[in-house]
């Protein structure tokens, strides 16, 4: 079992469904891929907060095998979010953006995390990530998310560190981003091409798909869900849950990703049923083995 | 092995995508579902065209195990169809729709058809779909597809039809209008109450899920296509390959239904490979079975 190094954002998200609105809870991307990879393995925390910051949280951290040594506490105040889902969830607006502490963020990885070789890249600037990657004797697997913001901003950073990562995990509509390409099959084409890493689209509430540079293409549906609260952190949960297993079991062949890709649907499907990390923060392995089992049931075809 | 009795429409469709443009190509439910299941079992066809329907489809038609006796060649002009496909192909708008000799249909059942036993409705008047459905001695596995249309003015009718059918076959938007309800799976529930049926609710793109009244879901990814033509008849091929394979099999078990769903998956990825039927009128048995392991290839989950 391997540790995790991951990079990102920890952030007070201010969200609006058409059900409920919640103000300033606990955020970013760190901090769900955090509390959703912490079901598999420890957890390394690189990431900056403010004064602001409560002790409750930085307790429930510690006491969920996330080590704080990379993080940051500044004398600013902690990076906020603000957006708005539309009624199906599955388009969101941001409304808001305070950078904060977040500007002056070094990204400095602590002697004791140099050596880790497993290592999320979570949405951050990709020149943060980057860094991280500079500060790494030997990392082994290393996987990275993005979004619009770099896309359109900072894309020969983002395509920089696209060089040197393992496993690139986005949304379809990051990849049509990327790409300006409908069709996901022409654009993870055009996408596996500014590097060697495999790609996961991720389709929000229905599934995800693999790429691989030999060609290999996985598809899973999503779990079906009765009761979506919201969706803040869904892809950060996906790749806590994906990059976790991989983590626990220190392999990085096909079955195993594929099985990996399963576990981070799953545990993706419990974070989004809850506001901020509430869901992930009550979620057992018992939780993702009974999902496990009942995804199993609903996908699996038997033989003729 | 049996037969399957389909009714609905056989039209001249006018298709504009972003990439190219068709002219009063063969179209209709009947058509491609007709087009779709006769890889699998014999099909017979109850719908109306008119004098200007070419005999070389007529041809086609016999010659694709499509018994015509059901079919009515009127003095009129045949139903035609015309829309428009946005960019991402998921959305389309109709442009024009030309009822014609449509609204003479009687829908009349030839006399060797009544012992007929699988029955698919095809997306017509749910009227004519009784209609069919009174004409017949003891169906025994009934499948039906609807469209916004019917369900925002014929509902009762519609409602009335359902209370007959053992499969329910419909697009997730159409799961939306008939509900109000964003979510699939409370969707779904509401749908079940409206007869004893399974549904089954189409996301393009995206796979299908099942519903059965004992609580079962069932969920497959679409099969992803790099060149999708024309998604017209996507749905009535996935009707077609779905029946089609319960008729040939003879079974109803949930292990056949959810082969059936994926056979359907497969035929509906090769009919929106092109225009009209083309494609499916090309498709051989071993174009399925390649697809098919492929399929089981993207999909399979290898046990721990």
């Amino acid at each position: 079992m391997s540790s995790i190094l991951v990079i990102g954002t920890v952030a007070f998200d201010s969200i609006k469904t058409q059900q409920k609105e919640v103000n300033e809870v606990l955020g970013g991307s760190a901090t769900f891929f955090a509390m959703a990879a912490r079901q598999f393995t420890d957890i390394q925390l690189v990431a900056i907060v403010g004064q602001d910051f409560p002790k409750q949280y930085l307790t429930m951290f510690e006491e969920s095998e996330i080590d704080l040594k990379g993080l940051v506490i500044s004398s600013g105040r902690t990076f906020r979010w603000k957006g708005e889902y539309e009624d199906n969830m599955n388009v969101r607006h941001t409304l808001e953006t305070q950078l904060n502490v977040l500007e002056e963020f070094k990204a400095d990885v602590p002697a004791e995390y140099r050596k880790t070789k497993y290592v999320f890249l979570a949405n951050i600037n990709p020149h943060l990530q980057m860094k991280v990657l500079d500060q790494l004797e030997s990392p082994e697997l290393v996987c990275c998310d993005t979004m619009n913001l770099w896309i359109e901003n900072a894309r020969p950073d983002l395509e920089e560190v696209l060089q040197r990562v393992n496993f690139f995990i986005i949304s379809e509509e990051e990849a049509h981003l990327l790409t300006k390409e409908q069709n996901i099959i022409r654009g993870a084409r055009q996408i596996l091409k500014m590097g060697k890493f495999s790609l996961i689209i991720k389709r929000g509430g229905y599934g995800a798909i693999l790429f691989t540079q030999r060609g290999e293409v996985f598809a899973i549906p999503a779990f079906p869900l009765e009761n979506v609260v919201d969706p803040t952190g869904a892809g950060d949960s996906f790749a806590g849950g994906f990059m976790g297993y991989l983590a626990a079991q220190e392999r990085m062949d096909l079955e195993t990703v594929q099985r990996a890709m399963v576990y981070g649907n799953i545990v993706a499907s419990y974070a989004v049923e809850g506001f901020s990390i509430e869901a992930l923060a009550a979620l057992t392995r018992e939780d993702i083995r009974e999902r496990m089992r009942q995804f199993v049931r609903m996908t699996h075809l038997s033989p003729v």
